[in-house]
């Protein structure tokens, strides 16, 4: 069915187009009218894609976390060693270029934007949390995970770790650089693990 | 000066109308015309104490964060343990009652507002990692820092770590409650500091 294919390319056109417009002039700015002008299109033409502008905001918003999700999934299924894959999926979630650090700031406008509005995109339940469970899991599966570890907790610490430095990415990228995270993120993943005992023969043999 | 005084008191009372419009209709709906409204006063009235839109917000701003600085400073000079004061004070920075939830709302509805904003009050450049940097100098100086630690990574670690409990308590409340905020604080400090002496005697006598 080529015109359903065409209708969900158009749909996503028009998401790219106000992820642009909130960028340039914020939440404030992303009215229909821009919007439309942004895709090239008329606001009638607009309106057959998303008949409310709450939907239309609700699905770019998708958008930038399935983008997200992509990545990550890439990564999860690489040939890694374990710590390695785990700090590369962390690293994918802190923006560190030009592209990521724009998904960020949409997903801040719009967050501060949803925050008073109900029944719209619920930000809080993202399904990050029960990521961040996996990984602290599968650390501990493969007998990486310091013994005496609060599973749980040791969750919630490494997501509120990596939200913050994803803020802060976006809030003073001269300081946070792609550098600096790594080294953050590095210095937290080696903290909750047990030494490297290859390592450590290295070190002495 | 009586007057003056009166001046500043009513600036602040305007500052707390426009936390109120922002916390319930978001930035969008802080206007001239419903902040003064909220304050009890004609848009003439207050174009007197703040002659442009972005002067007021800034201001409303400003003063979010000298609460939050004086809630700070008010620890530092009470009588307490080096460890017990570090965690009192990053306690203090992560909202965990209602009035500092709506602080938090009204910095991040705020910060996403200034995002695209030129000349605007500057986020990114509040004080707080050189705050951070002091208590991680504080911990050391105390010899309750791990020898080996990198200072500076120590820093931006906890600078992210406590942010990102910020957001996390504000988007999701119910799962990063004052009890939760705590655990993940305390596990923070406890593992970047050298295990309690008197705690290992006690254990292992």
């Amino acid at each position: 069915m080529p015109k359903q294919i065409d209708h969900e390319k158009r749909r996503k056109q028009i998401a790219e187009a106000t992820w642009r417009v909130i960028l340039e002039r914020g939440m404030e700015g992303a009215s229909a009218r821009n919007i439309a002008k942004e895709a090239g299109l008329s606001l009638g033409a607009l309106r057959h894609y998303f008949s409310t502008q709450d939907e239309l905001l609700a699905f770019a918003m998708k958008l930038v976390q399935e983008k997200v999700t992509d990545r990550i999934k890439d990564i999860a299924v690489r040939d890694l060693l374990p710590k390695e894959k785990v700090l590369q999926i962390l690293l994918e979630m802190v923006p560190t270029n030009e592209e990521t650090i724009r998904e960020m700031e949409v997903w801040f406008a719009f967050t501060a934007y949803a925050r008073h509005k109900k029944d719209m995109f619920d930000a809080s339940h993202d399904g990050i949390f029960s990521g961040m469970r996996n990984l602290i899991a599968y650390l501990d599966e493969s007998d990486l995970l310091k013994q005496n570890a609060d599973k749980d907790i040791e969750a919630e610490r490494l997501y509120a770790l990596v939200d913050g430095l994803a803020l802060h990415a976006m809030l003073d990228p001269v300081r946070v650089n792609k550098d600096r995270i790594k080294r953050v993120i590095m210095q937290h993943v080696e903290s909750i693990c047990v030494e490297d005992t290859r390592e450590t023969q290295k070190r002495h043999p």
